[in-house]
């Protein structure tokens, strides 16, 4: 376990779009398109919703909580925004985007210059109740990783039928059966 | 899903010395050395098990199927190999060494142009039985895929204290609460 570090969190935030980028820049689309089964997100899916969390959800969640206005509560996370917002789009132009939002919002973050006690500020999550600025910041860095695991772990289930007697030994196409994100 | 296809296979096997490295490299030491528990592999211990299977596994039971000799059983895979192998080591060196075995690999198999007749010869898995050279190669890409997801989540996991209430909504913290791989 790891205590949250801001320099630790923006360090690995940084990394997302590049390391999409060199597992899924140029590949080949049946395997960028493909999903683990109705209403789960492919690749391409993935990237989308990263886009939407940078427009929409981590660093209006921070304004919100550092105005420490009226209001602390923060707008739910459309999971489908990105499904009509990117329709014709190259999964290219998507890793492109990303890309460039998440750079202009950890410059943004970094620039805030966050204390200890700003990072207790709370806020107040539509769902989950009152959460803290640091508990959100940790949150986005576990949501990126966790949404990489989930490209991986797509990409590897499209060859679930090449590998024969492999499934057992390989447990990433037996996770998450029912889907959970 | 997709078929098996050997360039596309080989597209996705070029891909991960870069994504790990984009991911890990030059990462504090206090993620790139977190397990999810005792007897599970950090990042740094997958790098030294990929390493493995380059040195003892794929091309060398592939080698074992192509030579079409009286006896087609493979060695084990020893998945614990890197363990002492690797101590002392940085993982600045294990992710370049992977990335230099990996590409030799992978330019081998590319001289092989293997036929559809050769990618149905068998080999003998010493616990799963008969295989085919083209059910080995899809492994070593399901393989790859299933240990980056591995990395992504087991970073995840570290920082699971300090996510507050925001632990059912990121599925990646509760995956593998029994380690599976």
């Amino acid at each position: 376990m790891i205590r949250f570090d801001l320099d630790l969190s923006i360090d690995t935030l940084r990394r997302s779009p590049a390391t999409l980028q060199v597992l899924l820049g140029g590949l080949d689309t049946a395997w960028v398109r493909g999903t683990e089964g109705p209403d789960t997100f492919s690749p391409f899916d993935v990237v989308g919703h990263l886009i939407d969390g940078e427009e929409t959800d981590w660093i209006p969640r921070a304004r919100i909580i550092l105005a420490k206005g009226p209001s602390l509560r923060f707008e739910p996370y459309d999971r489908f925004r990105h499904k009509s917002r990117n329709t014709g789009r190259s999964l290219e132009s998507l890793l492109t985007e990303f890309a460039s939002l998440r750079a202009t919002n950890l410059e943004l973050l970094r620039s805030w210059n966050l204390t200890a006690r700003e990072l207790d500020l709370p806020g107040e999550h539509p769902s989950l109740g009152r959460v803290t600025l640091r508990q959100l910041l940790a949150a986005w860095v576990v949501h990126d990783l966790g949404h990489l695991a989930q490209v991986a772990r797509v990409m590897a289930k499209q060859y679930v039928d090449e590998v024969g007697p492999w499934v057992p030994f390989l447990p990433v196409l037996t996770d998450h059966m029912v889907p959970r994100s």
